[in-house]
C-alpha cells in the first residue's frame, strides 16, 4: 500500500486503526515490567483500589496505542517518529477492553525541504466508545 | 519505608531514582511487541536511519521511566496514578544506555478534603548526563 508523505496530511484527515483486545495476562505482565503496583498486577487486591478493579498501566494503553497506529495502513513513509506528545487517561483501560484509536490532523507545520511536522489528536477508545486516553503527539514527516 | 502524602510535596522537592540499563534484547523485544519499526527492531537496519543507530522506542524510555519511579523510595501512598502528562524525546536512547529519573515539584493543587494534584516535571538522563526524555506529570496524591 502507498505510504504516507507531509504534502498527503491536512488538517482534518482522519485515521482509524484496527482493534486490540487488552488481555489479563498481557496487562499483569506489562505491570510487573514497568508499573509494578497492585491495581495493575493483583486482580483481588485491585477490586480495593481507586479503579475498582484490575487496570491496565496508563503506559501498556499508550504502548497498544502506539501499535495499533504503527501497523495501520496506510503507514507513514520513513516511520512514526514522535517529537512530543500530551496524554490524559480520561478513564481507565480494564481486562477485555478492545481498544482502537482514532486520529485527526490538528496542525501541519513546514518546517524544513525535506520535512515537516504534524500534530494528530488521537482518542484511543474501548469497545463501548469511552476514551480510555486521549493524545496529542507531533510527529516528524518526510516530504515526497 | 514512610510513604508519601499529599502535605510531603512541595514545590522544589526533588526525587532521584535508581538507575536502569537499557539492554537491546529487551530494546528490540519491546518494540517488537509495541511499536515495530526497523529503526527500534533491526541493528543493521537501523543504521541508515535518522538515528543512526538502533534506537529504543519512546514509549520503551517512558515505561522505564515509570519503573524507576514506582520502584524508588519513598513511595507515595496509595500508589502512583498520573492523570495526564506531557513528554518530550529530545535524545534517543540506545542499547546500553543506563538511565535514571531526576523530578522536581512543580505544582501543587489541593483540590478535595481526601487528594490533592501534584506536578511533577522529570528528566530521565543516560549516563552522560544527556536528557532523553522529559516529561511533567500530574499525580493523583492521597493526603493523611
Amino acid at each position: 500500500m502507498r505510504e504516507l508523505y507531509f504534502e498527503d496530511f491536512y488538517i482534518g484527515r482522519e485515521f482509524k486503526t484496527a482493534t486490540y483486545e487488552m488481555k489479563i495476562d498481557e496487562i499483569i505482565d506489562f505491570a510487573r515490567q514497568f508499573d509494578p503496583q497492585y491495581f495493575h498486577t493483583d486482580e483481588t487486591k485491585a477490586r480495593n483500589s481507586l479503579f475498582g478493579n484490575l487496570a491496565a498501566s496508563g503506559w501498556h494503553t499508550a504502548a497498544v496505542s502506539m501499535k495499533l497506529q504503527v501497523e495501520s495502513e496506510p503507514k507513514v513513509a520513513g516511520g512514526m517518529i514522535g517529537t512530543r506528545v500530551e496524554i490524559a487517561w480520561p478513564k481507565p483501560t480494564f481486562p477485555g477492553d478492545i481498544l482502537q484509536v482514532i486520529g485527526t490532523v490538528t496542525e501541519i507545520e513546514d518546517i524544513h525541504p525535506k520535512r515537516g511536522f504534524v500534530t494528530m489528536r488521537s482518542e484511543t477508545k474501548n469497545q463501548n466508545g469511552e476514551v480510555v486516553m486521549l493524545q496529542t503527539a507531533r510527529i516528524l514527516v518526510f516530504k515526497k
